[in-house]
């Protein structure tokens, strides 16, 4: 029966776009969660057409085979983990930019293309793609897409969600759809686009996705402040959040990051300093000063033992290796388990005091960092390579960190999505009744559970 | 059979919140959509709790009766017109806010809280809702909710479902819900909220809206250019949308609608004009006098006639008046249908130019205003009151309307939604494949087509 379905899929596929050697497949049954071990799958498809993409479904819905859709494979909570027995849609070779339209600033993009090649290709008419994950020259639009993907500038920009505005999308049964639209505004029927968008490709496999593009920022203004306490950290946060500042960038490191980081990097930080603050504003000049020595201001009153500002983009970079270097530099310690969650902004200091907590109760080492101004974390546990003790209990803290987000009123993930890691508590932050409305819908539009089949439902 | 649904209906709410007055019920079949024939519905229901909401669906929903939900009334597409032999579930009476957090910066709200009231109970915070429909004194946040809500902010700060966290829904088979969350950002399963935004009411009730709220702009500056050319008009929008400057309001009147203002309240308007347009930015100082002044520039350059900017409340309010005063002013002339397509920025001139050819065509007169940064504009057919021969062609008019939006590569409704007027060119717009997954999801979530029947679907 496997084999029938390998065969007859190879044969409607142009030779080389279905691979079966278990070598290759190897490497497609990973994503960057590493502390899970995947299933075994049939076979890996590479499509470079959505009408490939669209046979692929239509004969793997034929034969039952489940589908994992993959974009760049950097999922953090294994949403694009294979299964066993399934068909890994790989979606990498289709990576083309279709269309930049710098008139009515749009672009098209196959699922494929890497985040920044986007902005790297619209600059020359002066736009951009806002969204930057951290992962942004590695992972790609489609995967942007299945998690709703942040970054740094989305505390001024919004997520992905607030960037698309049409998709194409092979649905369950192999028919193609296009949602959305080429305006800003529009309220014609159910907006699939963003039902599609977080699906974490549980709807539908994304083959073309229309942005808006963003005319490009003159430049920014980047200040750090440094805090001898979380608590001061948290309240400055609050008061930059309340003072209607449009920074683009507020981001923490906690004293455990900035270590790890210094330890590294001899960058001369403040090890003494309990926290970072890390600030940017790309307003035009002169507002991006103003803005930045007022974010200088509101840090002092809070308790900032020293700022340091500057407009010179070198200095900035400098200014912003703590914060860039944090998971290579937790990375060097150990084995990682990357957490993702997020709590109302004036939560943030009993988010990372919690999670201080929790990582002396389970003995395991920490470091916090992450979008401030969002309100969106990302506790990182280090453990002992291959230390299989410290590995239970650091999978006991990386729940503890979750039960903490719940219980300050946040969310299991802010921007990495639910995959497998976090299927166990989707029901206890959203409910049984809202579950079962999302199981509904996935019913409806995938009847027999082929698409990313074991992720968040 | 009816009898018995009001009478059981009737016993299960309170004294006083089921209403069966053929002449109250008059009052609660029209909304403002004057020129389509609503149906007579069997009574009204005027909940004051979710549980009665809950009560009414379920009773409702044993009885087959069909719901037509309504929050203010103020649909101009047919969205709350009752059908015959329906319950009009009508929520003004939960008009509570329920919440304010001015450290987390959001709100919790009733669907009947009037919009321009969310507002004006968060300024003592120093807090605002910014999407503001022209009909914000009168139309309420659940009504906004379900059809996206735009408005002359919307080009700086987005729409309805940027600001909207989270839903408490009653859903088809009277269970209650929430969806969302109380953090800026997240992705823990599917997004209800965001399906449930637009949907028209045809898929839930809505009993509570959690919104964000934004720090209150500390004043404007204001500008008006006056354009000879529609063509030069037009081309000022799209100089600037490429420029980035980050202007909060950015508004075209037509020559038709400038007459129509200017006869009626003797402005001085530039009656040689063949368009003005208005520019506001909210930006801190300097910046929003740089930017306005920018703004300026670009329309000089693009072939203003003359313009002129203040910082001055006052003198800003009279430069809005031909824009504010647009609906009232063309009301004055006859009966109006208020058409909303929204396409491609760049399009804008196609858009108006291509609407004083119908205009001609159809022997009507089209004043045309609107969201012009946004690409959405509100061509307007006023017709001599109550020419049956004159509504044929106004009607005619507004199905021309559309098909040029869709033919410029635009949408049927940038902010109003389908309701009943539009719903025979949803297909058109969005295609066969996506309108039969929408359906798909419908028929998942309210099997016997109970919810607002007969609307987009």
């Amino acid at each position: 029966m496997a084999d029938r379905f390998v065969e007859e899929l190879g044969d409607a596929l142009p030779a080389g776009a279905l691979v079966t050697d278990p070598d290759v497949l190897q490497t497609y049954r990973y994503d960057r969660t590493e502390w899970i071990e995947p299933g075994t799958p049939l076979a890996a498809a590479f499509p470079t057409t959505t009408e490939q993409v669209a046979t692929a479904v239509r004969v793997a819905a034929a034969h039952r085979v489940p589908i994992v859709p993959r974009g760049a494979g950097s999922s953090l909570c294994g949403g694009s983990s294979a299964i066993d027995g399934c068909l890994v849609l790989c979606l990498e070779r289709m990576d083309r930019i279709v269309e930049i339209d710098a008139v009515d600033q749009m672009a098209v993009l196959e699922p494929g293309v890497i985040n920044a090649d986007i902005s790297l290709a619209t600059a020359d008419a002066g736009l951009w793609y806002p969204p930057d994950p951290a992962s942004k020259t590695f992972c790609s639009i489609g995967g942007n897409v299945a998690t709703n993907a942040g970054g740094l500038c989305c505390v001024k920009y919004g997520v992905t969600r607030d960037h698309v505005l049409g998709l194409e999308v092979v649905m369950a049964d192999g028919t193609v759809i296009e949602t959305g639209r080429r305006t800003i505004k529009g309220v014609a029927g159910l907006d699939l686009t963003q039902l599609l968008i977080g699906s974490e490709g549980t709807l539908g496999i994304v083959t073309k996705v229309r942005v808006r593009l963003t005319p490009l920022p003159e430049g920014a203004a980047t200040m750090v402040a440094v805090f001898p306490t979380l608590g001061a950290a948290g309240v400055a946060v609050a008061d930059l959040v309340a003072s209607g500042l449009q920074l683009s960038l507020v981001e923490l490191v906690d004293r455990t990051t900035l270590l790890a980081v210094d330890d590294w990097r001899n960058l001369g930080l403040d090890r003494d300093a309990a926290a970072l603050l890390l600030v940017q504003s790309d307003s035009p000049v002169p507002l991006r000063g103003t803005e930045v020595a007022r974010a200088a201001e509101l840090c002092d009153r809070a308790g900032a033992t020293y700022t340091a500002a500057t407009d010179d983009a070198d200095e900035a970079e400098m200014l912003l290796q703590a914060r860039r270097l944090a998971i290579p530099a937790l990375e060097r310690l150990g084995d990682t388990l990357l957490d993702d969650v997020a709590v109302p902004r004036s939560r943030i200091p009993d988010l990372v005091g919690r999670t201080e907590d929790i990582a002396a109760a389970r003995d395991v080492t920490i470091g916090t960092f992450g979008h401030a101004g969002d309100g969106n974390m990302h506790p990182t546990i280090v453990l002992p390579r291959g230390d299989q003790d410290a590995l239970v209990r650091g999978k006991a803290a990386f729940n503890d960190i979750l039960e903490v987000a719940l219980d300050l009123g946040g969310t299991i993930t802010g921007e990495h999505g639910i995959g497998i890691v976090k299927q166990p508590f989707l029901e206890r932050e959203i409910g049984a009744g809202s579950l079962a409305v999302q199981r509904s819908i996935k019913r409806a539009l995938d009847p027999h559970d082929l698409l990313n089949p074991g992720k968040w439902l």
